[in-house]
C-alpha cells in the first residue's frame, strides 16, 4: 500500500477511536434533540441532522427528536387566506390556526420519520396527544387570551419509554392536550425541555442558528464554551443575555436543575454539529452543566 | 325494591351476560376496524364508534383502527385553490395534492387519538411510514399515471405488535412508502385488508354506509346476513355485485382466504353497530366467512 | 330495520357503554367475592353468581371467590349419625366433624370449579392448606374449647398471586393449618376479609341474604347505600347493628382500614347483583368506604 | 475423632455421593408418582413416601403425585348406608356414590397437601376438574352402564406446567369432566399414565403392593428387574401376566410407547422405595424401558 | 429380600432423609467455599471437595469456589531460577513473581474447572480481573513495599450473579486489578471473605488444615463447635488465638458482621467435610455465627 | 471558526457517517476475531486491536476473541529447561509441555481481559474447558503420536451465548477437553473456525502477518480482494496456495460452507485493520464469501 493511502487510512481509524470513550459514556443513555432553525430548512443540513441522530441510535444511544414547524406554519396560514398574528412573540392561535398548525406539524413530523426510515432505522412520529404524552395549561400573554397556546403542565413519559424499549426512534411534535382534551400548540423548546426532564435525559441539545452563548453578543470572540448553572444565572442577572436566547437559557437552567446532566446549545448551521459535539474532542457551541460538575470534555474551541 | 325497577335491572344484567361468550371468544384477539363513511362525519356516530372500539380494548380485545379521510381531503384541496381530479374513482394525486392529503389524514388521525385518550385509553396514531409499516408499489389506472397512489406490496407488522404489546390502541392512516421512500396515498379499505392479513386478525370490520350485501341491490329485503367465500365468488360471478361494493367484497374474500376468520360489512349509520355485532345475539350487516366454517352466531336479523 | 327493533338494540348498546368506565376503573384489579347464603342454594342464583364472576374475569378483573359450606355441612354431619352442635354461633368441631366439614367444603369447592370451567374459564379450587395460604390459631369461644375452629393469623398470598398471574380464577374454601399442621375450620367471612387484605384487593364483596345495612333494622326504608368507616363505627357504637351483621360490619371496617378500597354488602338474592353493582350506575346494597374518600359512584338506590 | 465415628461419617458421605449422578441425570425432569396401595394406609409408609417425593422436589426434580382413594371410598359409601358394587372390578358409580367418591378423594388429596406443607414444600391439590386437566368419555363395562366412570380422552397439561413453573408440587386426584361437565371417576393408574404422557414425563413410578413383575408369579425367585417393551408384550402374549398386573403392565407399555423414558413398578411396602430406586445403585422392583435403550443403571437386586 | 440387605438399604434411605431439612434450608442460597491447604494437595481429598461442591450445586445451592495456589507458586518461582521471599508472612511479589503467580493460579483454576466439568456440571474459572470482579489497593507490610500484593477495596459482583443465573459454578482465583489496571496478588482468605460479603452469601466455609478453633490450642479436647461473634472477639482479646488463625478468625468476624449468616472453619483433611457439615446432624469444625442467633444445628461433635 | 478547522471537522464527520451503514448491517451480529501473529507482539498493535474490538462491542456488535500464544509458549518451555519440538509444524506436546502451554495461554488470556477492562468494557477470559466449550479428539501427525494435541470434535456454545447475553466480551484460549477430560492444545485458527461455525457468526476475521491471499505469492501486485468459495477451491486445486496459507484458507472455506457469511484474512500489521475493514469503504486484505453472494462492499484496494 502506498504511503499516502496508509496515512489517510490511519487518520480514519483515529477518528473512530476518538469516538470510543464517548460512545461508552453515553451508551443506552437518553439524548433529547430539539430540532429547529436553519437545520430544518436547508436540505443538506436536514440530511446531516438525520444522519447524526440515526448514528447515535445505531451505536447504542437513545435519541428522541422534538421538532417545531416554525416558518411553514405561517406559510400555510397565509395560504389559507389568514394572517399570522403574534403577541409578544407568541403566535395568536385561534381554532382555524390551530387546525393548520397541527396539520403542518404532522406533515413535518412524518417527513422526518420518512428520512429516518430511509436510513434503515425504525422511527415513530407522535404528537403530545399520543399516549397522553403532553398535558397543558392554557397560556396567557400578559393576561391576554392568545387562543390555543399551552404551557406543559404534565408529561406522561410511558409512551416514550415504551417506544425506546421497542427500539424505535421517537419523533415528537409539540402539541398537547388541555383539560378538556382540546389540542394546544406548545413552544418546541419548552416541550423539549419538559420531555428531557420527564425521561431523565442524559443530554438535551438545542440546534440553533447561533454559534452559542456570548459574554458580549456584539463580540463574536466572547463565545462561551462551558457555563455552569450559577454562571448562567449570573449572566442573566447582569443583563448580558437578551432576545431569543433568554428563554432558551432559562430552559437550559431548568433542565439542569431537574436532573438532565448536560445541555448543549449547538450551531445547527454546521453540518453534523451533533455528531462532532458528541463523538469528538472538539466542542461545538456552548455546554451548560451543573455547578461543581467535572468539565470532563477538555474540548477545545477556536 | 319496586317490581318495575327490578325488571329493568334484570334486563341490564341480561345484556351483560349475553356478551359473556363473545368476550370470551375474542379475548386477546386482534380486530381490525376500517373506519369511514358517515360514521366519520356525524359527531354522534363518531363518538359511538370510538366508545365501541375503546370498550373492545378494555374488555381484552386488541383493536386496530384504520381510517380514511375522504371528503375532507377534497375540501382542503379546493381550499388550496386546486381542483380534485379522479380517474376511474381514484384520486389523481400530484405532489401538491399528496402533501395536502397527508396533512388532512394526519389531522384526522390525531383527532381520533384525542377522542380515545379522552375516554382514558392510550392510543397512538401512526401512518404507514412509521416503523416502515406499509411499503407500496406505484399504482396505475388502466396504464395511466395518476401520481402518488400506491398498492400495498408489503406490510411490516412489527410496529403494530409492539404497540399492542405495550397496551396501546393503534390508529393507522393509509399512507405508505414507495421504493424511493416517497409518500403514497393508499385506499383505506385496501390498507385495512392488508393489515388484517399481516397481523393475522381474527376479525376485520368495515364500517360502511350501506346495510350490507344484497342478493338484489334493488330489493332491500334481500340483505344477506352470512356469506361463505364460495357464495361471495358466485355472487360476483353472477354479476349481482357492482359499484363500490365490488372492490370491498373482493377485499373481504382476500382477507378470509389469507387467514382472517371473519369479515363484517357493517352499517356504520347505526350507532354502536360494532358493539352490537360483536357482543349481542343480533347480527348487523353481512358477515363473510370461510367455506365450511361453523355459522355459530345464530344471530337473527330482521 | 323496524323502529321497535332499533329502539331495543340501542338500549342494549347503552347498557354496554354504561359499563365502560367501570371496566376501565377496575381493570387488572383484584376483587374478592365472599360467596354464601341463598346464592349458594338456589340453582338459578348459583348460576348467576358464577356467570357474574366469570364475566369479571373475562373483562380483565382478577376475581377470587371465597365460599362457605354452611347448611350442607350440618346435613352431612347428621347423615353420618352425629348431631351438629353450636357454641355462641360457632360450630363445635371435633375431629370427626372436621373431617366431614373438609369433605363437604371440598365437594362444594370443586363443584364451583366445574361450573366456571363449563363457562370456558380456567379455575383452580384450593383450600387454605394449599401453598400454606391460611395459617390459623386455635379459637376459643369465651374460653371454651370448641375443637378445630381457627382464627386466621397469617395469610401467604403467593399461591393466589401465582394463580392469578397464570390467568386462573382461584376458588378458596376456608380451611387453614394450625401450628401442628392440623386442619381447622375458619369462618368464611373472616377468611375472605383476611385474604382481601393480604392480596391488597381493590374490592371485597359479601353476598348475603339481606338488602344491606339499615339504620333501623326494623324499618326497611332506612337502608344505607354508602357508609364511611367513621359512620360504621358510630352505628356500631350506637348499638344499631346487631346479630350476624355485627361481625360482618367489623370485617368490612377491618378490610377498609387495611388497604381494601371499598367493601360491598350485597343482596345475594337479586340475580346478578355483583354485575349490577360493578357495571351499572345503580348501587345494590351497602358500600363501605374510607373516610374522606370520594363517593364517586353517584349510584341511586330506590 | 474416634476411628469408629470417622468410619460411620464416611459411610454417610458415600451414600450422598452415590446419589450425585442420579440427581444430575434427572435434574428438572418430571416424575409422575402413582401413589396407592399399602403405602396409603400405613402411617409410617405414608410419611416415607411424602418425604421421598419432597426430597425429589428439593433436589431439583419436578414430581407430580397422582393418587387414588380405594378402600376409603368403600368405607364412606357404606357409612352413608349404601352398598359398594363392582362390575368386572370397576366400581358401579351412581350419582350418590360419585358424590361420596369425590368427597373422599378430596379429603385424601388435601391430607397429602398438608403433609407436604409440613415438610416445608409448597403443594397444591387439584382434581382433573381444575383448569380442565382431565376430560373423559363415559366408560362401559362389556356394554353395561356402570355410571359415572370415565376413560381419559384428553389431558390439558397447562395447569400442571403452570404449577411446576411456580415451584409447586401438584397432587392430583383422578376425577375428570365429561362432555356435559359432569364429574366422572377415573382409575388412578390410568390417570397417572395419561398425565405422564401429556407432560412428557421422564419417569412414571407405580407404588404397588407387590415386589414387581415375575416371570412365574408362583415363583418369587423369578422377579424381573428390567423389561423392554418387546419383552413385556411377549410376557403378556405368553399368558404369564394376569390379574391386576395386566392393566398395569399395559399402562407401562402405553407410557413408554408415548414418550415416557422409563416406568417403574415399585414395592410400596418398602420404606423409601422411591428414593432408593432413584438415588442408589440398587434397583427396587421392575423397570420397563424402550427396546434398545441402554440399561444404564447396572443396579443389582438380590 | 434378605434381612441384612433390607437393613442396609434402610440406612441409606435414612442418610438421604437426614439431608432433607438442610437441602431445604439452603435452597438457592449462595455458599462461598475457600478451598486451600491439604485438600488442594492430596488427590483423594481434592476429588472429595469437588464432589461435595458439585453435589451442593446439583441440589439447588449456589456454591462459589475461591482458591489459592500456595505451595505451587513457590515451586514454580524456584523452577524459574528465582527465590521466593516473604515479609511478615506475605510473599514479596515483583513483576516476574507476579507473572508466575498468575500463571500458576490460572493453571490451578482451570484444573478445578476440568474436574467439575468431568462430573457433568458447568463451571467457569475466572480471576478477579474478569468483569472487573476485584479492585485492589496496593498493600504495604509495615510500610515496606512488597510489590504486587493487594488489599481488596471493591468487589463488583455482577459477573458472579450473571454466572450463577446462567447456572454455572464460578471458580475464582484471587488476583485483582489496581488503579492502573495492573495485576495484584490477593490473600485467598481475604478474597473469599470480600466476595462472600459482596454477594450476600448465606455461608462462608474455610477448608483448613486444623480441626477448628480451640479454647486452648495446646489441648485438642478444647475444640469449640459454635462461637458467637462476641465470643470470638473475647477469645482474640484474651490472646488465645494466634498464628494463622488470627487473620482467619478476623475474616470470619468481618463476614458475619457484614451480612453472611454463618461461617465455618472446617477440617479439610476429613473427606467430604463440607457435605457432612451441611447435610448431616454432625457438626465438623467450628461455626461462627451472629450474637443471639439461634444455634439451630444441635449438631454433636465428639 | 477558521476555514481550515472547519474543513478538518467536516472530514471527521464524514468518517463517522461513512461508518453508519456498516454499524447498521452488523448490529447485534457475532464477529469472531482470531487474534495472533505480530499484532500480539507489538504493544502498539496490541492496543489497536483491543481498541477495535472494544469499539465493535460498544456500537452493538458481539465480538468474540480467540487467541493463540505462539512464541511465548516456546519461550517458557525453554525457560523450564525443555526443548520445543515440532512435527510437521505441530508442537509435540508431552504432559510437561502441555502444563506450560496452558499456563502461558492463561496468562495471555487474562492480560487481554485486563486491557479490555481498562477500556471500560466487561470481558471474561475462558478456555475451551469452561462450560465444556471445546471437546477434542487426539490428533496424530501422519500416524505419529504428538501428545496432547487435539482436533475440535464438538463445540458447546452455551457458555458463549450466555456471556454475550450478559453483555460480556468473551476471550477464548484454544485448549479443549479430551474424552478422559484431559487438557489438549488446539491450533488457534482451527478453534476460531469451529467456534465461528457453532455460534453462527456473521463474520470471522483472521489477523495475520500477510497482506492477504495472492494469486501469485511471488508477485505482491496479485493480492486478491474478494474470493468466492469456488474460486478458493480452484486456487488450491491449481497449487497456487501453499505454506501456512493452505490450512488457513481451508478454514475459511469450511467456515463459509457452514453458515458464516464472510471470512476476512486481514493484515494484522496495519493498525486498526479490523476497524477499517468493518467501518470504512476501503477493504483490507482478502474477503472470502459464498458463491453467488452479493459483493456488496464495493471497497477499493490500492
Amino acid at each position: 500500500m502506498e504511503e499516502k493511502n496508509m496515512q489517510e487510512i490511519l487518520q480514519k481509524a483515529e477518528v473512530l477511536i476518538e469516538a470510543l470513550p464517548y460512545i461508552q459514556r453515553f451508551n443506552r443513555k437518553i439524548i433529547v434533540v430539539k430540532y429547529g432553525g436553519s437545520a430544518m430548512v436547508d436540505e443538506e443540513l436536514k440530511k446531516s441532522v438525520i444522519q447524526d441522530v440515526t448514528l447515535l441510535k445505531l451505536v447504542g444511544f437513545k435519541p428522541i427528536i422534538v421538532h417545531g414547524g416554525g416558518k411553514e406554519i405561517s406559510k400555510w396560514v397565509e395560504k389559507s387566506g389568514m394572517k399570522p398574528e403574534f403577541v409578544n412573540g407568541l403566535r395568536k392561535t385561534d381554532a382555524a390556526t390551530m387546525e393548520i398548525a397541527e396539520m403542518v406539524l404532522g406533515k413535518v413530523n412524518k417527513s422526518l420519520v420518512q428520512m429516518v426510515q430511509e436510513l434503515g432505522v425504525n422511527a415513530i412520529g407522535i404528537s403530545g396527544k399520543d399516549g397522553g404524552l403532553l398535558k397543558v395549561d392554557k397560556k396567557y400573554s400578559d393576561g391576554q387570551d392568545i387562543g390555543f397556546v399551552g404551557d406543559v403542565k404534565e408529561v406522561n413519559p410511558k409512551v416514550l419509554f415504551d417506544l425506546l424499549e421497542k427500539d424505535f426512534l421517537p419523533i415528537v411534535c409539540p402539541i398537547g392536550l388541555g383539560d378538556e382534551f382540546d389540542a394546544y400548540n406548545i413552544n418546541a423548546d419548552d416541550a423539549a425541555c419538559a420531555i428531557a426532564r420527564a425521561v431523565n435525559a442524559e443530554k438535551l441539545a438545542f440546534l440553533t442558528d447561533i454559534e452559542g452563548v456570548y459574554k458580549d453578543p456584539s463580540d463574536k470572540s466572547t463565545l462561551i464554551s462551558e457555563l455552569s448553572v450559577s454562571e448562567a444565572h449570573e449572566l442573566i442577572g447582569d443583563g448580558f443575555i437578551g432576545g431569543g436566547m433568554l428563554p432558551k437559557l432559562n430552559n437550559c437552567i431548568d433542565a439542569i436543575e431537574n436532573g438532565v446532566s448536560r445541555v448543549h446549545i449547538l450551531d445547527g448551521r454546521i453540518p453534523h454539529c451533533l455528531l462532532l459535539e458528541i463523538f469528538t474532542n472538539r466542542g461545538i457551541g456552548t455546554a451548560i452543566l451543573g455547578d461543581g460538575e467535572e468539565r470532563f470534555y477538555c474540548k477545545s474551541q477556536n
